[in-house]
């Protein structure tokens, strides 16, 4: 048992955990490997890790039903859950980014954007988004008038006055309007890859493209050492 | 002059307005005829009045260049626009829809959500989400999880506490928030075919659905008469 634990602690958080964690999402994977984060296509990321020993969790179940033959010596993380909360079907890397929080807010804008409430390291609720890329689309879906760049140079405090700044507007001020009136004065913590477009809206948040891997340590050193 | 001003005004503006008004929007039309608003698809539209004198507005580009061939005696009413504001681009729909109101916050709830703040009879600005429907096609395509039904009767000062609750807040608490942060005290009307759903999320809000006939029949009443 304390071989595992020390290894880890030896290891450190931040630079040299010694198993390779993946994060399989809708549309991506990100893998953490030595204190580096890479984001790959789902093929790649079979591709260069199919053959070695990954902690992974996968929230696409078309893609998790493959794993078992295309990676198999991969170790679903998804089965060490241990996030306190009252919340019913919590997405496996919503539970891990939050787990990686403690205390705050954690929005996390990948192809859907989530945000958590975590208080003393129990989750608190949360709500869901379409991505930046998805509300991009479906505006652009009910007429081409409103196929616009989402821009984050906003005014919030002032109503737009053009089409695509009440097109960025209307995607933004949400985020930016809710954030803060769930999280007041709590710590926003933002990952994904669309993490520094919606940390620049938000007043004091931080980036952190590793919190979904940091609470995955958790899962593993809590139940595996 | 007067005689046309006068056959409006004897005919009262709820319920025995002389001419046809008919809204076309991106997906549907809505017609105006005697006090009674009736809703079609565009085809309808077309075969029960092509043949009728009509004064229209329509933001659908692909369709109003359709109309002097399919409706030969139709008026497009977009040539008297009148309201004032700094915007840049604003719909003839949403134009028409403010001239209806002249004080207060219009949301109009169709394929896309657009809302508006009008002072004095001048517009001060607005922005546009994607309506219900398309806000609800948008979180299926990112994960079949989020296929969920879009439910008002939820407590917006509360975090959800399931996927499906997190979706229906994702897309109304934005619409709950943000009107109250820029209608404060101000009378909120509501329109469109969604009017009746984001009506009951938005303490004192009333559903008109012939807000965007009334500023209609002021474009033609100041112009043509």
């Amino acid at each position: 048992m304390l071989e595992c634990e020390d290894a880890i602690e030896a290891a450190g958080v931040e630079s040299g955990f010694c198993v390779i964690l993946c994060d399989i999402g809708n549309s991506r994977a990100h893998l953490y490997e030595r204190g580096n984060v890479v984001d790959l296509s789902i093929d790649e990321c079979f591709e260069r890790y199919g053959k070695k020993r990954v902690h992974y969790i996968c929230v696409n179940d078309r893609v998790k039903r493959d794993i078992p033959k295309k990676a198999p010596k991969w170790i679903d993380v998804s089965r060490f859950r241990m996030l306190e909360t009252s919340y019913k079907g919590l997405g496996i890397d919503r539970e891990a980014a939050c787990l990686g929080v403690e205390d705050g807010i954690v929005v996390d804008a990948g192809s859907a954007i989530t945000v958590d409430l975590m208080e003393n390291g129990v989750h608190k609720g949360g709500w869901i988004w379409p991505g930046i890329s998805a509300m991009k689309s479906a505006y652009a879906k009910i007429s081409s008038r409103l196929d616009c760049e989402i821009v984050t140079d906003l005014d919030f405090g002032n109503l737009p006055q053009d089409t695509c700044s009440a097109v960025s507007f209307g995607v933004l001020a949400p985020i930016e309007t809710l954030v803060e009136r769930f999280g007041e004065g709590k710590r926003v913590i933002v990952t994904g890859g669309d993490a520094e477009k919606i940390a620049s809206i938000l007043p004091g948040a931080q980036v952190d493209k590793e919190v979904v891997f940091k609470g995955m340590k958790k899962m593993i050193k809590e139940n595996e050492c």
